[in-house]
């Protein structure tokens, strides 16, 4: 990232603010990254008329000289909200907005004592500027997946029956530290008819001889992530599973199709759906996917429920459709894809882990 | 934990109310967990005027049931803040309380079309019940420990020069899940200089043949948490590390020689620093100490900037002074305090692990 991008990014913040504020405070952790290149925590940025400037303590100050582009750095010594209140008050007779994501706490400790300025709650302004990502945020997203791959694989290989999906789920998450990077999310591990709860924990359950497995996994690597889904067979491969993941496959692809600018987000979502409709399988309770970026979960929502939005050129989506029988099976596949002008691009494939339709995993 | 308990927990927190609402929306996940029994997410617990109801989704409504003590259980349909506004409607003309530690977003949402309720933000209610630990609960942080030091042993036994911080930290979170628990916190692994930084995150540094290793390190397992810091000198043991770790190790003894109930908590502050001064040694820049439990930083905190904070019976806090010299090393001693009546108790003793004056660990 470079001051060019970041001057990009506080300049489209400022065109969103549309004149309603004259400021805003941030207080969101990947916000006040996105903003200023700060990659540690408890700091916020201010985008004031004149300056940006990132508040933060002395345990971060040597960080933010390094990190930031573009922004004053003001070292606090006591609360958060007293010295930004402090750092404003210059400001009076302004509006400043505050991100709605704050808690009721830090509003009412901002408004505390301070005059003249008034403080209005925003929604999602700096999330708007971040859900059309640039070519290098592109690129760390896809580095993700890759890194995430190479966790999976180097845990497929250590995979016994026997073990745990809980000590399946820890090496992967081990590989991944050791790599330098982390889990995205709490990683999700489920064998045999565990693979049916959408939102099960890895427990004690072993991997039997002839089994199943689904694995939902993603990698943070420097403060980007990936967010995949992968099924496997294990030992003997049954006929209905292969059915039913032959099934998500080509929805996923039928999704993944749709995928590009200008689409409505409830007609990739009801591709998925009519695939498996066909098929005489069950609908999916969740949606077809979601954005991701700096956050795992980041807009847009791919569901059916939104009838109005419209994909736009460089935003990344999750297509995650799936098929779960309780008690029996689940099989959900999942891939990070980047919506273009003309198609997509799918970030997460990977030679040895891609999505195929005639070739069912077996490990 | 037993519905006598849960009954408990909900008439102190009634108790906290003190007429000024007449009911509390808990949007915390500890918070909830605490008045419900229910471990998972994405819920919210109403005390109302006559009931306490669990309002969660489908994801969560078979294990809410298993989990709960004590309440209703609501599956909503759609989003929160608009399902629970739908069920305290019948509330009219009360005044609910909402836990400012929700967003300003979650709050305005609750207040749209609700008419004839009023809702106040209100600070800390359920922490107050949480402060104080229950026998149930004193054994689940002691448990915490254990299992911290468990997985702790076992990464010392595989430590080798050539070693990364990050490799270490990988490891003992790796055995950590393999028990079924979770590190309580980011694991802090520092070799040599790097014990000095109170934020560093484990990077690429080597452990040496001849280095000190810092760690600090927690477990949450079934909720509650531990947080401990131990030091190791590896190969040869310098006279000074000996002199520094000595210093810390008397300036922990002293301050928790001073925990009782009804002691000031800047008293127990001033023993650690009055015996880390005495040795000509640069005092520490955070706090002596901090509550635990459901979360790892909890009321009280320990420090010197809070002149009338009493110590109370059934409070677990953290006694944590360090030295620390840029450049040179970091030395810092934790353990897990129970604050009895007539003195303490120290939960995070380990035979393997303890601190002792005369005994410097050497690797």
């Amino acid at each position: 990232m470079d001051i060019v991008e970041i001057r990009r990014r506080v300049k489209a913040v400022r065109k969103q603010l549309r004149g309603d504020v004259d400021g805003l405070i941030v207080t969101g952790v990947e916000n006040v990254r996105y903003l200023t290149g700060f990659r540690g925590e408890d700091s916020w940025a201010l985008v004031l008329p004149r300056a940006v400037v990132l508040v933060t303590d002395s345990r971060y100050t040597e960080q933010a000289r390094g990190e930031c582009l573009g922004c004053g750095i003001v070292e606090r010594k006591g609360g958060l909200a007293r010295e930004v209140a402090k750092l404003i008050e210059k400001n009076r007779g302004k509006v400043l907005g505050v991100e709605d994501s704050c808690s009721v706490a830090v509003l009412a400790a901002l408004r505390k004592g301070l005059k003249g300025i008034t403080l209005k709650p925003v929604s999602r302004i700096v999330e708007n500027v971040r859900v059309i990502k640039t070519e290098e945020e592109i690129r760390l997203i896809k580095k993700a997946g890759r890194i995430a791959f190479d966790a999976m694989d180097w845990m497929l290989g250590q995979l016994k029956p026997g073990m745990t999906e809980r000590q399946a789920a820890a090496l992967y998450d081990y590989k991944l530290s050791e790599f330098g990077a982390k889990a995205a999310f709490a990683t999700i591990v489920c064998f045999g008819a565990n693979g049916s709860r959408n939102h099960h924990q890895p427990g004690g359950r072993k991997l039997r001889k002839n089994d199943t497995i689904l694995m939902d996994f993603g990698a943070n690597r420097q403060g980007y992530v990936s967010d995949m889904t992968r099924c496997y067979a294990v030992g003997k491969l049954t006929p209905f599973f292969e059915k039913v993941y032959r099934t998500v496959a080509l929805a996923q692809k039928a999704a993944v199709a749709k995928v590009r600018a200008g689409v409505k987000v409830c007609d990739v979502d009801a591709a998925a759906r009519a695939v498996i409709a066909e098929a005489g399988l069950p609908e999916f309770g969740h949606g077809t996917g979601h954005g991701l970026g700096l956050e795992v979960h980041e807009a847009p929502t791919v569901s059916g429920v939104d009838k109005e939005g419209v994909l736009r050129a460089g935003q990344v989506i999750t297509i995650e459709p799936g098929i779960y029988l309780p008690g029996k099976l689940g099989v959900r596949l999942e891939d990070d894809v980047l919506v273009k002008k003309d198609g997509n691009r799918i970030l997460s494939r990977d030679k040895r882990y891609d999505v195929e339709i005639d070739r069912i995993p077996l490990l």
